[in-house]
Parts: structure tokens; C-alpha cells; sequence
């Protein structure tokens, strides 16, 4: 299977907030930020592999900033590591000022997919190539992540996370 | 202000599966589950402070298990943790089979919130006592959890993050 | 088959007023009432007869309170008495004030679903034991309500409907 | 205040089945239906008051027939009587056969609606005049039901519903 | 195949502006009305053709007047001509004030639907007979816009255009 | 007032097909499409105007191609002229292939948009300069489709449409 780059399977979302989707403070509500998101990242994730794409986990997302009705919202989405049937994706949301036209970083996500046949079953997905240094920085990064994942499900021993392991020893 | 028992806080969201909320091998997509999680989690931090509450983080959430169209799912959310303004939310989603009556885990997910004022400033929020064996398990995992997100974000050095480093020294 | 109690068919929905939810004055729609609570009792139906189910009638609803945007409502329906293939549901719908967290009725209503098997063709159920005084007393009502419901129809005589004649004379 | 017909606040409301509203079986969705009828008689009601209305109450709806995905639904509204603040509003509901384009009866639904002012207090409407042999047939019964309401309310004695009184004894 | 009257394809769409369907200045979203529109011809040419119809077309359509929150609207579609196996639907849009009760016209729209069978392969429809003299300017209107698609994409010569060169020369 | 390029509104909207926007044979609603291209192309108007911006009509759409439940959908919108308080938006729909990857233009579409202040009066946009080959070839014909739709209204003599004009004579 050949290899792909990062950029190959990038991914913009552009879309406004609708009435619809705002909480009581009138701001975008968080859950209709992770289905968002969860979509961009589902296409992402199959441009990547070619393969109908489950959604396997959300990592820590944290949401810095309100987004307001009305705002004009940018969901970037791009494989930061492909696993043997599993691929992280990275996203990043960026809100636009109406005014000024400036885009300012709202939050960002990690989502994690697994590739499927039409049966549900896992199959294999092509090696991810990084090629810039955020995408470097995100491709190293997410072997720390996929560490944790493991430690937290208690299935791998803290001992054996040697990437994860560095950080505190 | 006034401790309040985890058990005060309890939501429970019991709904079906609708097609429109299907994915295209007919399972809830990731995205409809993150919304209505957030949604329930969202009321039950808010039973907890009585305020207007704001997500401010989704931690790891794994999908492990599919949920078909027509299934009935229900979402349970307690608060398992107060901190000064926000609060952690546990999550146990089970889905339930039509014909033995079945109830199985399909997954579980962890929110936090913020409680604010109506101009959006973050408020204190009560103390929360952990009552069973699962509550104060919970309890106690939210403080590592914590001090992880901290040391993702580079707002604390994993030198002092104590409960987290105890995991792997 | 084996007769059930109400209690095993209970089915708690609570979730929060949406936006696109409510009327010009701000309150939820009667109509999204009427669909949450056909969807919550449609479960309820479910969970006694391990059937699927189709709604068969909606008896009177009112509508005694209005419902504000941003409220959290809880729908609560237990099956109130079973017939031969039918199922009669009966909900309390109750709203939470934020600031207090009292709980107030908002309203109540009655459904009847039918169990069909996969040609739609209906299907016999479990009896409905009823255990407690307001299970019992909704138990008794449902025989009176059918005879109605027969009575409107032209399909029973008002002299046949015993129950019902007994109100009025 | 001029009273009006009932024909001058007859709403059709013609539209498709979509997907997002049908059950397991591919039959639209009970709750879907009691929505659409919801807003088809708030409209008639509105025609009539020239007021803002709000649903007061759903009288016994019978779901005769399953309407199939894709099928063209016809939801016909008309005020059937009114009272000092309040209207009843009567509502055929029609499914029409895409190949022979015949229409038949799929179920009828009686609304009641209250005028309100713009803070929600009930204000006077005008007088209904039935026309047709229908017309004045639900006209008739609008009372009968009107009593037997207050009866089930517990607001009015069985032995002083006297229209009702007649259909037993 | 037994030509058919405009009349026979008359559908009424009346509905309400819901708050999930307005823009920034609460007015119903022009994306909304197409879509409604799109569902009320397809309702047109399928009683016309009693065929499945997909939308070929949408012809130049003006928002000559915002349609406010909470308006009542009515979509009113009929087919215009009929050709081989496509039909042009002229719509009507009317907007009503809910204290005088006027109807005025909020705009006009003209969309093309083919009919299919199950596989998707277009079928011939029954010729349209006009009737009114808004149908009959509308029908000879629907050759000129004909001509006019197809000159436009390139499909027919300006010089054969006979009905539209008319105009210009 | 600064002019300002093409590229500078383009706006990028990349999403699925989900069940619930689908027709009987399954491919996506022309509504649901047009719908879409709405949102996109008022994005790309209120970058280029920095303005609330509201539809004021839609040119000739063709729907040239079905696109089937789970195709991946990309929206592309970019201001091709703007006139003294409007811009029109020429709008490129593109669908991917899972298996390939291969995009195929499904359609395109013209928009037109007004920029307006928050009292709804209609305000001055800056200029657009096209660029590439392709943005002048839609700049120029944006004048005609202007002078069509002037004619057609009954606002400008066929004879003054000289740009019109010259095309059939």
C-alpha cells in the first residue's frame, strides 16, 4: 500500500452557526461543535484509506473560546498518524471576524477512526507521510497519545509506554 | 455553599435511534452520540450548580461498541468531581436489546463544564461528596485527569504533577 | 407469557428546550411535545412487549403550562395497562427550575401503541400488573378510556360500556 | 367581533415523507405526524383570531393507517368551533397514491387552541359559523367533547353534561 | 397517455418560518424557501407525471421580500408545460399578515423535474392543457425559458432559439 | 472602498450525504443541495463585503448529475462580480469517489447576494477583480446574466441589453 501525505487528506468544513445550534447564551453548543468536527474528521480520515471510516475515539478536546450565532466557522481536518487499521486525525477550528476578516483559533481536536469493510470488519490503511514541522510535531506526538490510550484502558503496562514514560521520568 | 452528593446530579436521556442519525453501515454516528452526550452531561452539571453551564472539555471517549439504527440508547451523566468553577461529568451509555431486554455497556465518556454568570464569567460552584465505591473511584481518577489535561496544555510541568507521575515512577 | 409490572417498562427521557423547538413566544412547541413523548412512550411499549411498536392513538393531552426555551424537561412514561395486542402509556411530563431546582408538573398524557411483528401484522403482549395506588388507579381508568375510545368510534354501543355508563347515571 | 366561517381558516399543508421521520418499519413516525398537525392547526386557529395561539390540547387521535417513506401527505385544518378564548380545530389527514393518485383517509385529529396576547394572557376570538352538513355536525359535537373534557378534568360533574349525559342514558 | 390540466397538479404547501430556519436578521433563510420549494413541485410533477421526479433545474428565482419569523407562508406549484419527460413547475410564494390577514406575494420561482423509473431512466409524461389565462402566458413563457437553457448550455444555437431571437429583434 | 480579488472570497464547505437528506431512489434532495450552495455562496459574499449579506435571487441551476446517500460533497463558492450593492457567486459542486478518490463536477450554480446594514438598507461592496482565466470568463458573462435578469423582470427594454443582445443577433 503506498504511502500518503498528511495534506492529501486535508479537509475544510466552512459553515455558519445557525439559530438552531446555540445554547442559552447564545453561543454554539458544544455538542454540535463535536458533530461537526466528527464529520470533517470521518472524511479526512476516509480520503486517507479509501474505506468506510468508523469513529473509534475522541481525545482530550478542549474548548477555549465561545462561538457565537452567526459566526462563520472553519473546520480543518488532517490524518496526523495512520495506525495499522486506525488513523488519528487532527482538527483544528478557527472562527472569522465579520468586521475585520480576521480568523482567530477557536479549539482543537483529536478524533480517532478505524478503516472497515462493508461488514464492519478492521482492514489495513496506507502508512501516513508528514511532511511540514506542525505535521511532524503531530505525527510524534500521537505515539504518545496511542500510549496513553492504551495505559488508561489498562491495556498496556505504564512500564512499557517508554514514549509516554519520558515525559515524567 | 453546600456540598451535594453525586447521586443529586444524576440525568438520565433515554431516546431512539432515528435514521437520520445514521451512519452508512446503519450504525449512530460518533458525532449524534457527542452531541447527545453533551447534552445530557450539560444538565447534569447544571443540576449540580444550578447555573448556566458551558463545556469546557471533552476527555477521551471510546466507541467500542456500534449501536444499530432502531436501538433504544440511554445516556447516564453524574457529576464526579467539583472543582472551583467547573465540573467533571461521567458518562455510561448502555444500548439495550429489543428482544432478551439486555442491557450492555456501549460506552463511556468524560465532559467538563464550567458554570457562568449571564455575562459568560465563570462562578464557584459547590462541593460534591462521592457516596458509592464507583463515585469515589471516579472522584479520585478526576484529579489525575486533571493534572493530565494541565500538563498537555503546558500549564503544569509534569514534575508536579504528583497523582500522574505515581503511575509511572 | 409472562405478566409484567409497570415499573419494568419505565423509561425516563430527560433533555433540555432547543431553540428550534419553540413557538413565537418562546415556549416549546406543542408539537415537539407530542413527538418527544411518542418517542419516550414508544419505548416504554417496547420494553413491556419486546415488540415493535406503532402508535395507535393519542388520548386527550393538555397543555397546562407552557414550557420556556432552555428549560429541562423530563418525560416519564410507564405502561399503564395492557390489552390483547395493545398497550396503554401514561406520561407525566416535568419541568426544573434552574435556580431552585424544584420539579413542577407540566403535563400528562396518554398513548396507545400497538405491538406488530416485522409485517406489521399485531402481536399478543405480556398483562400489566400494576403495584403501587397511582398504577392501580391509571390500571382501572384505561378500561373506561377504551370503552370511550370504542364508544367514539361507533364500535361499541354506549349501553355496552359498562364502566363508562356508571359516570353518568 | 364579526364571526367568521370555518372555511375561512381552512390551511392545506401538502408535503413528502423524508426519511428522517419514519419508524423501523418505513411508516412515518406517530410523533412526526402529531408535530405536523400541531403547526397545520396552529395556523387554521391563527386564520381565524388573527392572534398568536398556543395548543391547549390534543383530543384522541386515531392512527388508522400507517403513511409509508415517501409518501405525499395532505393535512387539512379548519377551526370546528370556537369559544370565549379558545378554538377547536379539526384536522383530516390525507395520503395519496403516487401511481393512481387516489386519496384516502389516513387519520383525523381534533386540536384545541387558546388566543393570547403578546404576554400570554387568553383573549377573546371571534364566533364560528358552520356552513356545510360537516361542518355543523363537528360544530355539534365540539360541545360533547368540550364537556366531556371538563368532566375528565374533574372541573365539571358527569350529572351536568347534559350533551354528553344523552349518549348514555 | 391522456393529457392532464394545471389544476389537476395544483399543491398547497402552507407552513410556518420556524426559528431553526432564519438568518442573522430573523428572515427566513433563503436556502430554506428553495428547499420547501423543491419539495412542493416535486409534489406538482409527481401528481402530474404519478412518477418518481428528480429536480433537473432551477431557473432564475428573485427574494423580492423577506419572509419574517414566525410568518405564515404558502407555497403554491403547478406545472407549467410538460415536455418529453420533463415538466416546468411555476411556484407562487405567499406571505400573510397575522392581524389583517392580507396575503401578498413574496416571490415566484420556476423549477424543471425529470420523470424516472426505479433505475433512474427518464419516462415519457402526459401532455399539460392550460386553462386560465396565467396558465396559458406561463405555458408559451415555458418554451422561451426552454430555448433559453438550452442556448445557454450550449446545446442549441442562438439562431434556432426562434421564440427567444423574438425578443431581441 | 479597497477592490478586492476572487480568491479572497473563496470559501471551501466539504461534507457528507447523510440519510436524512436523501430522496425515495437515494440520492440527495435538489432542495437539500440548494440549500447548501446558499450558505456557502452567502459566506463567500459576506468575506468579500464584510456585511450581513442576504439572497436576493438564484440564476439557472442544473442538477447534472444524482449524488447518491454517503458521497462526499464539495461546496466551492466565489464572489464573480460585484455590482453597486450586490455580488453575484459563482458556485463549483464537486463529488468524490471513496474507492478512487477521483472528484467529478456534479454542478454549478449562480447566486446573487445583497450586503445590507443591520436595519436591512442594502450598502456598497467593494469592487472584485478577477484573475485567473476562468474568473474573468465569469466576470463578463455576470454582466450579461445581470442584463437577462433585468430584461426578464421587466426592468430593462431587450434593446438597451446590448451585451444581451449581441449574442442573438
Amino acid at each position: 500500500m503506498q504511502p500518503k501525505t498528511a495534506e492529501a487528506s486535508k479537509t475544510i468544513m466552512t459553515d455558519l452557526v445557525l439559530p438552531s445550534e446555540t445554547n442559552p447564551i447564545n453561543n454554539l453548543f458544544g455538542g454540535e461543535l463535536l458533530a461537526r468536527m466528527d464529520r470533517a474528521a470521518s472524511i479526512a480520515a476516509r480520503r486517507h484509506s479509501r474505506r468506510i471510516v468508523v469513529t473509534a475515539s475522541v481525545n482530550h478536546v478542549a474548548f477555549n473560546r465561545a462561538i457565537p450565532l452567526g459566526s462563520v466557522v472553519t473546520v480543518e481536518a488532517k490524518v496526523s498518524r495512520a495506525f495499522t487499521t486506525s488513523m488519528e486525525v487532527f482538527l483544528d477550528v478557527w472562527i472569522e471576524d465579520r468586521e475585520s476578516g480576521n480568523r482567530d483559533k477557536a479549539n482543537e481536536a483529536i478524533y480517532t477512526f478505524v478503516a472497515v469493510d462493508e461488514t464492519g470488519k478492521p482492514v489495513t490503511v496506507p502508512e501516513l507521510i508528514p511532511e511540514t514541522d506542525l505535521e511532524k510535531e503531530r505525527f510524534n506526538a500521537a505515539l504518545r497519545r496511542k500510549q496513553l490510550a492504551l495505559v488508561l484502558a489498562g491495556k498496556m503496562k505504564p512500564h512499557d509506554a517508554t514514549e509516554l514514560k519520558a515525559l515524567f521520568v
